[in-house]
Parts: C-alpha cells; structure tokens; sequence
C-alpha cells in the first residue's frame, strides 16, 4: 500500500473543468490528486518568423509555477530575471508531445500558444500538463470549426501522459505524487498517443541505474495508465471526441 | 444604465473562497465580476537584511498575471527577463497598504510574502488583489494564533481597496471594469481602513483632468462601496473578524 | 518652525535656470532648495510602433539619479542591469503628467523624450522633475515653433508639482525635504494645471493613515504652494508664456 | 548504406585524447567522427551551499558550442545574455548521468565541475560529451589518488552514451550524425553502465511517435554500440580502468 | 586653424569647479570647451572582498553619459540593461589612472569610488574625467586629513591626461573636440603624471595606421599640454597642492 | 635569463596550425609557447544595418576563453548573463586592429566574423588571437578568391601584435608569460603592420609609471618581435602571402 492508499498500478483521481478562464480558445483545470494546473490554448493567427511562407502552423508551450503551489515558497523566475533549467525542459517536452498529434500542415499560418501554470503541485506537474494541454488544445480547435475557420479537426491522435516509477524497496510504481518522486530511485515520464505509440520516453536514474526488465515493467504499468487517462479525456470532450483523427 | 447593467454606484459581485490552495498560511480565491485573482498568503520565519535585529516583521507583496488572463495573450515577465513598471508599482501599493494595519512590531521577525495572481482580469485586479490579500493575510495569522506562535491577532484594522473614476460623459462611477475603465477620463484607487482612514489615494488623469468637485464625489462613491466590502470580509473571516484590533 | 526655518505654507526657494545643456531642444536645471534636477526635453521626429498612423504624437519621460545625488551612494542602475521599481513609478507619473497638458494631435507623428536626472537630491525630486520638466517641454516646443515646424503652441496649460504631507506631530506641511519626508507619516504628491484642475493624486500612508479632514488640508497647502510655482514658471518662460493655451 | 558508407549499427570512429589542456585535474578531446568535445573536469575543495555539512562531493556539468562548431555560426549565448533551452538540457543531463556512477559519499566535501566545450559539431554531441567526460572525470580522481587526498577510485563503474533513431524510411540507425539527426523521426539517447544499466533513456518523437517494437530494436542497437565505447574508454584509461568499482 | 580657431598645440579652455555636489567627499564640474563632466568621488570605509585584511585600500571608477550630452539621444544604459564595451573601457582606464598616484598602502581599506558622469559632450570626455577625477579625489582624501582620518596626504604626483591625434590632412592636433576626433585617422590618449611619467598611453588608428615619427610628434604635443593642465589643478587645489607627495 | 629560461629579447615558440575545424571559412589555431587560441573567420553575405547601402564590409571580433584555460576555473559568462569589461576591451581591439589592415570597400557586404576562443591562457591571449586571427582571415578571404567571389586579395598588409613590458627589477622584456605579466609594473600591448607602422599601442601601468626612455626600448623590443612574426605567418600562409596588398 502506498503513502495515499493505492496500489502501485492506481492512477490518481483525475478531474478536468472545461471552460476554467473565459478569454482563451481552450481552457481547463486538470486536477490529478492534489496537483492541479490551469492548461490555456491561445490561437494566434501568424507563426514565428522562421517558419513563415511555408503554409503551416506551430505549437508552442509554456510552463510556470505560482511561487505557493508548493511546500516551500519559490522565487518567481520573473523575479530572477530568467527560467530555469527545469522550466525549460518541461516546456520544449509539453510542445514536443502536442505537436506529434497535430496535423501542422492543416492549421494554417497559425500558433497555438499553450500555457499551463500549475497552482498546486504535489509531483506529476509536466505529465498532468501534458494531459490537460491536449485538452485545452482540442477545445481551442472545436472553437475554430464552429466558426468554420477550419473544416477538419487538425489532430490526429489522442495524446496523454503519466509517470512511472521504482521505490527505493524496488517496487515499481504508477503516478508517483510528490513523496514518492522526492524517494524514487528511476523516474520515467511516458508520453503516449490514444493508439498505443510513443511520442517521449524520458527514464532518469538520478545516483541510480535500472535494469531492462524494470524498463519493460514500468512501460506496462505506464500503458494502463494511459487507457484509463484517455477515457477521462474522451469523457471530458464529448463529441469533439469523434472528430479527432479525421485528417488522417 | 452602465455595460454590465449596474447604477453608477454598484459595486460587482464579490465571492471570496477561502482555503483555496492547500500549501500557504493563507490562501483565498477573490472574484470581483468576472475578475479572479489567487491571494496566497505565505509566513517566512526570517526578515530581510536590512531589517534584522530589530525584532519586527515585514510583509511583501508580489502581483502578477496569468498570459492569458487578458482578452490579448501577454509575454510572460519571466520570458522577458525583466518585471514591467506597472507590475512593479502594483506589487509596491500591495505591500505598503498591507503593511498599514498590521502591527509589524507584534508578529516578530518573520515574513509575510503575499502573492497576487491574477488568473482572469476585467478591470481593477490592483484593488481586488489588495481586499483578497487582506483575508488571506488574516488567515495566515489566525494560523499562527492557532499554533500559539503569537498570542494576539496583530492585524489593527481591516483593509479594503477599490475603484472609482469619470466616464467620458462626465459620470462618476464606482468599480470600473475593464471595458469602463479604457474608456475612463479619470481613473482613481483608494485604500481604506475599516474605520475610515485613508492609506492610499491615486488618481490619475490620462490626457485629462479632474476638478475639486470630481474628487469630493470619488471620494463618497468609494467610501461606500467600502463598507460593503468590509462587511463581505467580516462575514468570509467570521470570528477571526473579532480579534481585528486586539493588539491596539 | 522646521529643520530649515520655513513655516508650514513656505516653499523652498526655486530656481530655474534655462539652456543649461545645449544639445537638447528644451533643457533646464531647476533648484528646490537643496533639490536639483537636469531636466531635458529633446524632440524625435517619428513616435513608437504602438502609435504609427495615427498622425498623433508622444511625450515619454525617464528619471535617474546620480549614484552621488544622495548622502549614501547608491549602485547605478546600469551596473545592476534593472531598473528599480521606485524609478520606473516616477518616470512613469512624469509623462503621464505632462501628457495631460500636450495637446498630443497638434505635434505630429514626433515623440517628445524627457529626461530627468537628479545630481543632487533634498526630497521632492518626482515633483521638481515635473515642475522643471514642463519648461523644457514648452522651451523645446518654442524651437519648432520658430522654425515653423508646427504654427501653434501645443500645450494647453501651465503643469506644476509639489509634495505635502503630516509630520509626526500631526502637522501638515507643504514642499518636504528629505529630513522631514523620512519622518512623515503621510506623503502626498499633487500635479496641478494651472487653472486649478488636478492631474495626479498621490497620497500614501507609509504604516499609517489619514483622514478626511487632513486630506483636504493637505490638498489646501498644495493648491497654494502651486500657484506660487506656475509665477515661477511664468516669469522664466517670459513671452513663450502668453502662448500656451493657443490650441484650446 | 548510410551517408558516410556506415551499417546501421556501425558506430562512428572514437578517438580520445587525454591530457588535451594541461590546467584541469582531467581533460580529454573527444572525437566521435566530425564531432569533436573537449571535456575539461576540474576539483574544487568545497561543495554548494545546499550540501554543505554533509560531508558528500557534487558533480555538476556545462555544456557550450563555439559559434563555428556548427555550419552556420550561432549567436554566444554569452552575448544573448541568456542559456537556451537545449544547452541547459543537455547539461542537466550530463551531470545527471555522470552522478550516477560516482560514489558521491567518498569524494568528501568537493565539486567536480565537468565542462564540455564543442569545438566541431557533426550531431550526437550530447552523447559524446557524456563518454568523453566520464575519462575526464575518472583521470581527475585518478590525480587525487595519486596525490593521497582519497584512497579509493570512486567512480563504481564505466558510463557511456550514444543515439540510436529510426530514419524516415523506417530503418532504425545507430550513432547518428547531422544529416541522419535532421532527417530522423524518431531520435534517441541512451546512457548506460558498464554493467549494461539504463542510467537513462530518451526517445523523442519530433512530429511523430514510435512503436513498442522500434523501441526494442533501438535499444538493442544501442546496448551492442556501447560495448564498443566502452573498450574505448578502457583502452583509453589504461590502469586505472582497474580501480573502477573499487568503493562498490 | 582648426574648427573652432584653435592651432594645433592649443588645449580648449579648461574650468574646474569645486564643491559641485554637496553631498559627496570630493565633487567637481571640469569643462574643457564645451565638453563637461560632474566628477564626484566617494569615500566608503572598506573594500571589496577580494582585498579584505590586506590593510590597503582600492579606487574604483564609473562613467557614464545623460542621453543628451550628445547631439543624439542615446538610450539610457540601466534601459538597456547592460553597460557598453566603450562605457566598460573607459571605467577601467580611468580606476587604473587614479590607482598609478594613489598610494593605496596608505589609505586603510577603504574605497574610493570616483563617479564621472557627462552632462555634455564633445570630445574628450575620458581624458577630461581623469583630470576632473585627480581633483576629486585630492579633494576628498583633503577631508579625511581634515577630520585627522590620515595624518598624510596619500596621492603621490598630479594625474592629467589628455587626447592627441592626426587629421586626414597629416596635421598633429592636441586636445581633439568631437568633430575633429570623427575625422581624425589616428586618436591617441595620453595619462600622465606630473613628474613626466607615462601612466597610460593608448594610441588607436581606426581602419588607418601611424608611424614611428608621428608618435613621436603626438607626445611631444600631449607632454606640452599636460603641463598647463597640471598647473590649473595647481591652481584650483590651492594649499592641498603642496601635500601631494608627501608619503613618497 | 627569465623564468622559462628566454632572454628579455625571445619570443616564445609560435605554432600556427591551418584547417582546424572544418565548418568556418578560415581556421588556425595558433599556440605562443602555453598559450593557445582557436581563432575562426566566417564569412557573412551581410552587413550590420548602421552599414547597410554604403557597399562597404565590416569585420567584428568575439573572444572568449573556456572556463578552465586558466588555472582557476573562471565562471562562463553565458551563465553570468553578462560579457566583461576585459572581455569587451579584448574584442573592441581585435576588430579594430584587423579592420586596419583590410579594404572594406573591396569586400563588398559583407561581415567578416572573427572567433578567438582561448582554450588554453599562459598570458598573451589578445596578442595571439591578433596574430592568429590575421592568418583565419586571409584563409577566408582565398576561400573567396577561390571560388571567384571577389578578384583580389583585400588584405592590405600584414598584421601581427605581441606584448612588452618592464619587470620589477626595471628589465624590460618581450611577450610575457602569465606569471611575468602578473609581475610586471608595466605591460604594453604593440599591434603593428608589416610595413612597421603602428596599428594600436596601449602601454599600461599598474599602479606604477614608465619614462619615455621606457616607452622607447620597449617599442624597439616590440618591433624586433613582431619582425618573426610577420615571417612565420608568411610562412604559413604561402603563396597566399603574395596577394596580400595586391588592391593597394
């Protein structure tokens, strides 16, 4: 049994509010356990100056945390001046993963602008943004076919993300919340389409290794995960759900 | 008859939810209209150099806004590296107004890092960040009454802030939204103690003037939509709204 | 009697000096008392991107000090590689302020820059800048007019600025030095036009409050002090003087 | 065939060069064909402040480009005044993968600062960097042994890395270089013990996804090509190969 | 005859105010022609980190520029946020002029900081800060005599410095103003002490070069200069002047 | 005899290796005894924009060193956010000094960029990278005849530099070594021509003087050396040395 009662192949509790801030295209609250993150899809309607002309759009995401979201108050970045290492890599890896379910060729010279500011953390901040952002995305899209901008739902694939992990007693692990990320010994984030390919593996041991049978046991436990994820997302979406996949 | 159908002199619904972030002292969720600002509250038991040995507190304030709070998505400050002028004079008026009525001598040489994020803003996210702070500050307190870390409440009065301004027709209206006050000819924020002090009055001309007069009618409009305010924090705070005032 | 012999209602003696610079178009020093600012006004023939095309102009105003202005040395700006939030709060209120009396449609597509700096520093430099700065803008408007650059002088009223505020002791003084506002209880800054209109209203409480009846005290000692103050103005800008007000 | 006449599983030629610069404790240049890192690993007798008192070393890593390592010059991230994204990825992932290996417990209260230069980039420069910089840092303990300050090897054992991808034809490659790295679909690194342990695995999807199968071939590509780099590092180190495990 | 009716071996007017600024130790205006520097120097009492416990002091020196002193505005360097590689030069020349004369063995560990700041500029605003400097400087250490801080006057010899230069037509010009120095195919600085030794030489030929013979020709010129430039800081010092080198 | 047994007249062994890295269109590394520098030029088909329309080229210079060139590891500046001052002082004189000796206007637009990056520093590193950054820049410049891009060689003459000074014992000696140079009273910097004219000389006491009698010895030591130098770049670029000077 695990510190909040679950059994090492339980995802926490997932909750995703739709229409959470009323100005942006897609917006929702993705609460995973006591982690919660605001995920807003922003349209823009031109693209970074490198890939203009080409008749293509562009996803780019990023990621902050409120100074309180966690048991330590932490400094603002604005406040220091720059980002963080840290930040950085969750943010090239959330626009990384949407960009691998989005037909980029069939949004027009547009921008997505995703941004997931997490207000409570308690582990699983980068996997549940993941989750939510494809969300809010979907939404920003469902936005742009009712007003007939565009004619096809732009993504191809469901998409979701989860960690996995091993306890220092060697136990492998679904969904690790904050306790047992700060004791694992391998973490790994799976980042996974609605069809079963993988769009990221990011395994780390941090002072540690692991072995290919663990791999293979935590890319097991990651897989179910994502069934049950994605079924929440689909719920969350409703109809919109039936679109996606139709540029295909 | 204004935009959003209210007499001159209406203030917007105002909803505090309490208790909203699981990690700060004090955390409250502040909804003026449709403007929503997240006032976390958060005790550091050390004070900053130049205030040591002196055996009194400090509280601080940041403020800061969502990308997407806005109609337009804004840069991130922390993208640019830089906290903009307005930023910095908001979060300056936070902490001076708060620093007011608390009785820094009381609460030893601790901290008090109140944090204002503006998750939706239509109109005076200054003055809501500035009322919703105060309940999230009291909270904090009451925390550390709780604890027996301090023995008496050492918050002197209550704390409330709002808008008043000219419309181009010449009307002097109370809480401005966002639509209201782009079109203001005068635009003016006062903050007030719960017995009627002033702590701080700016109005503002943008390619404009005010009369004498103007002002004398501000003033009033503002002073009565405080003592609404004050009363919606006295019901959200319920008996720790009886020990305001004990350490006077 | 206070720390330097004035009553109450006196002002420090001003002086202001004309074409203390030579390159800029408008360029002065004034003196308040022991205050003394450099204020420049030089005239760029194009305005910034978020006004091209509007046939429009603008007035924009920075603030510094020199690291040597004030009894302790204080680290440049420049070598801290920020700007403080005190400074960007002054330069701010400046141009804000003597936008409000430039008629901006009659100067054409020309930015107005102000530049005030501070060589050395008794209190009250926010309200000398303005005060000095509105002569350079008006003598730099007097070289476009002798050139026909533009047939009108485009600023509608003299603009002036002082401090008030409340000693300890409960008194209300006008025109603070740096002794007297460190002690203040209350600090007020008030832009005025010269027919008596408010521009800006700053009244600050620094761990305290005022009440209704100081704060029209106050604003009597002010209006007083101004009108003294726009004579000075008068008397330096001689026949350029009778000008202003020609566009209303 | 590939681009330059290799197998599917052929690596590229390595050559390390020890003793490159003659200041730091270790300093190899790498070369993994056209790429060419020099990896400098320096002692310093303290730690960071947030390990002091624990009586345990550190290892940290920087990673930089000259700006003509590549085809077209890049920008110093010195004159950008800022370090991207990638670049702060990359190092984070070197110190990671290099702590893995190393006893932190028996090298005392010192940092190992690992700085990885690239001088010429022909793609996998990450994982060269890795390689190269686990001799540098096993020739730097390697002088402290001589000198006495520890008694035993700390490093427990060999660290290598490599990229392994699947080309746009489907073909799963490994060790690629800079035409293979822009055309790939699918790009990963792998980082393993000598023992055959992931320290860390990182397969990315750049607008596309990969199966559980490709994964699998990947990965075997990938353990048959470290076995190689690891007799490289061998040879390379010579005796004090032997030492490596010692503390295990 | 040049530009402005000067020959060739002529210095432009040179005036030296004293007790400019009143709060700093040691404050002057120089003007030399139309060129004019506020040249303050402060005396803090200790020295930075890296010369602690060394019973020595240091001098350290910044230059800067109000945006007008030019016939362009510049953009103000703490708006930029970086100080310039010219800014950065010119601070280095001038703290190392001042260290050759100061005997820092002397002066306890305290700092001198010498601030130049040009109110306006043409030509010759680094040479001019050094000689404006030297009086500061004289002039502060005279109040630490005063108050029997030190029982000597530690400035060992005078320091001056001025520019010489070669026209596009050949000529040899001393003290170049800004027109001349845009012109000039070769820009020489020279600092000297008022013994006749050289504390700096820093002869420059942008896109041109010189020889042997009309260096030759530049000192002689510079040496000729320099000394009625030490005998107006004669003159200004006073008394002071005949403690200089009295810890020789 | 001196601490690395030369006479004050040696130079120290200089080793220039063409073709370093294969990406820039001229690279050397160039080793003077310990000191090595791998200077690059690259060839850009553009001009800054305050040159743009003039048909004219630019040359522009970066230096840096790697953290551990030295025998302390120095902090990059990529993570001080900021390039210093010596820094700075170093690429302002590389750039000026090549710009002397090539016909711009012959080079069409075009913006010559110099790389000088320090991987190993034993005192003399601006010199070296003068005198290795000449020869990257006539290997670029042939690429470009080469390939028929430009017509004739537009280097108009040789360009090396070294460094002299004067012992504390009052010797006077020719390119220091690190540990001279930290001992020296004066250390001055020679940038010379081919034909003997001087390009740049900057002669520094630190906290000491030098005689003119001083100057003269050093500058003949300085040109003594610069005479091998010339032949050893001569040597190393061959018949490419022949076009030099060919548009004069």
């Amino acid at each position: 049994m695990r510190n909040d009662q679950r059994n090492s192949d339980n995802l926490r509790a997932i909750k995703i509010t739709t229409e959470y801030i009323n100005h942006p295209e897609g917006s929702v609250l993705i609460e995973v356990g006591n982690t919660k993150v605001i995920c807003n899809a922003s349209i823009e309607d031109r693209v970074p100056p490198f890939m203009r002309g080409q008749g293509k759009g562009w996803i780019t995401a990023e990621y902050a945390m409120l100074p309180r979201a966690t048991e330590q108050r932490n400094i603002r970045e604005s406040s220091k001046g720059k980002v963080s290492g840290r930040t950085m890599e969750i943010q090239r890896l959330i626009g990384r993963a949407l960009r691998s379910v989005v037909d980029l060729e069939k949004i027009g010279e547009r921008t997505v602008w995703v941004d997931c500011d997490v207000i409570q953390a308690d582990g699983g901040t980068r996997t549940a943004s993941i989750t939510g952002a494809f969300v809010a995305v979907v939404l920003a899209f469902g936005k742009l076919l009712n007003k007939g901008t565009i004619s096809k739902m732009p993504v191809k694939d469901f998409l979701g993300a989860t960690s996995v992990g091993v306890l220092s007693n060697g136990t492998e692990i679904l969904d690790l919340n904050y306790l047992e990320d700060s004791e694992a010994q391998v973490d790994m984030n799976v980042v996974m389409t609605g069809t079963g390919e993988f769009v990221e593996i990011q395994g780390t041991g941090e002072e540690s290794t692991f072995t290919n049978a663990q791999l293979m046991r935590m890319l097991k436990l990651a897989n179910d995960g994502l069934q049950e994820i994605f079924q929440i997302q689909r719920n969350t979406l409703g109809d919109l759900s039936d679109r996606i996949g139709e540029t295909k």
